[in-house]
């Protein structure tokens, strides 16, 4: 994601540092103008420099890029926090909520770097596709409308459109919620339920994360547009999603220990999923479909019997 | 969708009678229990009855279900009317608006049988998919609520699970302005554009079709929901769909023309584009991607300047 930000940015012209804390794959990268491992075949632009030194990586930088896995984040800015003195906005390309905490990204930041303007950025963005060229249209919130502005003016390119939203709490719990419904979809496919099934999932699931990310103070709107059910329908279509494979190989009838144990890292959704139906039990909030998923996670039950469940509770209201 | 309907009717033990006008294939199916040119190897059970005989299939029927593509329904409904007297509720299961007067099916079925009562079935269901018992989720929408709760009883199963709703017209409308976003996301496959373009369109589109259906009196929930997005969804992505598959031939460069040449019959979007398009412009209702797939269509703009065009408008609010 860092790369191919970093490539857009690039290809306008701007003068962009990527820091890797891996020394041997900055310089490489630097040498090779290609992210051999993440991103092949996508040429690095000249005005893109790679380092592994923060201090060569942050000089005379005008915004930072947040691109950390979720769990990483507060350590990786709490290494960097020395050089990290001056006020600059940052801009959170991170989907998810920290374990525990349970704290979205911005409020990391916020905490770690002492009240730092973020702007988050959301919808559908598999960083194989923008990198390449192909179209994307995302979103950028943020409380500061005049830097959420310019972050618009920034990454918008006749390829990547940036709306933007003033909900920055919606946009970041929908990025991070969107991983527990990829789970399900996932387990839908490993079933062969079909394509009535898992839009119908995705279109309950959309109602159900909509009804927690309100309670904790997102707007509705949000999840009805690109953040919410526009990275939604990618997460759950795209072949190449972690969390939708998690759950196919689930619905599949590999057990959660399994899949981990061949996985390079856990998928985001499993740890989302454990957090998120937590917090539903404390605040009263029903959420059926992360319930059901939970319990196939962390609780032995079949797929089979999960799904059974949804479908025969008794008929309702929309 | 017919036979689709029946077979889940007639597996709970319901007596049902499917009307065809074609007496040659009444009889086949009759015969054979099975309907061999639109759901093969699945096998009509025994309660259910197919004849031509319109008096036959009406003797003692509690309710009526219209399965008819939009534009035969007004010339279906007057040949039968004579047979129709007595006061029978109508669950429609059609999607589309009629042509010229833009009507929707419950509209024209109280104009033509005299203000009879009528439940419409929306949501994702392919018909091959849950009359194989594959899971689904839909929703029975009237301004009875007794009737609709009778609807969803009579529909409802551990494998099809019926919600209720009181907007019919929200249900009717997203059943219908489904197919000319279902053109643009063919588009996009078309022309190769990935998972990020054809999820952003899916969102950009929900948002067109909401302010649409809200200024003709739909309620915004309901595009939220299994009739909008979720049916929205299983027609983007579903590999079968006739409108997707419309738009996928013009992403590859073929004409409209060439197109409707080998097609039996036309896909419903194509039709419904024009008039939503000459309604939007009528009632000064913004719908950027409806024109462009308008000027496709019918102008001969080509997908890749009308995908520019969208792109290219000045950044915005989302």
């Amino acid at each position: 994601m860092a790369t191919a930000c970093a490539t857009i940015l690039g290809q306008k012209g701007i003068q962009v540092s990527i820091w890797s804390r891996d020394e041997q794959h900055a310089r490489t990268m630097q040498e090779q103008r290609e992210n051999e491992r993440q991103l092949p075949g996508i040429k690095i632009p000249d005005s893109v420099e790679v380092t592994s030194d923060v201090e060569s990586a942050l000089k005379g930088a005008e915004i930072i890029v947040a691109a950390v896995p979720t769990q990483f984040l507060r350590g990786v800015l709490e290494t960097l926090s020395p050089a990290l003195t001056e006020t600059r906005p940052v801009v959170s390309v991170i989907k998810g909520l920290e374990n525990e905490t349970l704290m979205r990204p911005s409020q990391i930041i916020s905490e770690v770097l002492d009240q730092r303007s973020v702007v988050a950025l959301g919808g559908p963005s598999h960083a194989e596709e923008f990198a390449r060229g192909l179209p994307a249209s995302v979103v950028a919130a943020g409380g500061d409308a005049r830097l959420t502005r310019e972050v618009q003016e920034l990454f918008n390119t006749d390829r990547f459109r940036v709306y933007t939203n003033i909900d920055i709490v919606g946009v970041e719990l929908a990025g991070a919620l969107k991983n527990v419904i990829a789970i399900a979809a996932g387990i839908c496919d490993g079933l062969g339920y079909g394509d009535n099934a898992k839009s119908a999932l995705v279109a309950r699931g959309l109602v159900e994360i909509t009804r927690f990310g309100t309670q904790m103070g997102a707007e509705a709107n949000t999840f009805y547009g690109l953040a919410g059910i526009g990275d939604l329908i990618t997460t759950c279509i795209s072949p190449y999603g972690r969390n939708r494979g998690v759950g196919e190989r689930l619905g599949k009838g590999e057990t959660l220990a399994q899949i981990v144990s061949d996985m390079k890292g856990v998928a985001e959704g499993v740890a989302t999923t454990r957090s998120v139906y937590e917090l539903s039990l404390q605040q009263g909030i029903e959420m059926p479909l992360t319930e059901q998923i939970f319990q196939v996670l962390f609780e032995e039950k079949s797929p089979g019997e999960a799904t059974d469940a949804l479908m025969m509770r008794p008929p309702k209201d929309e």
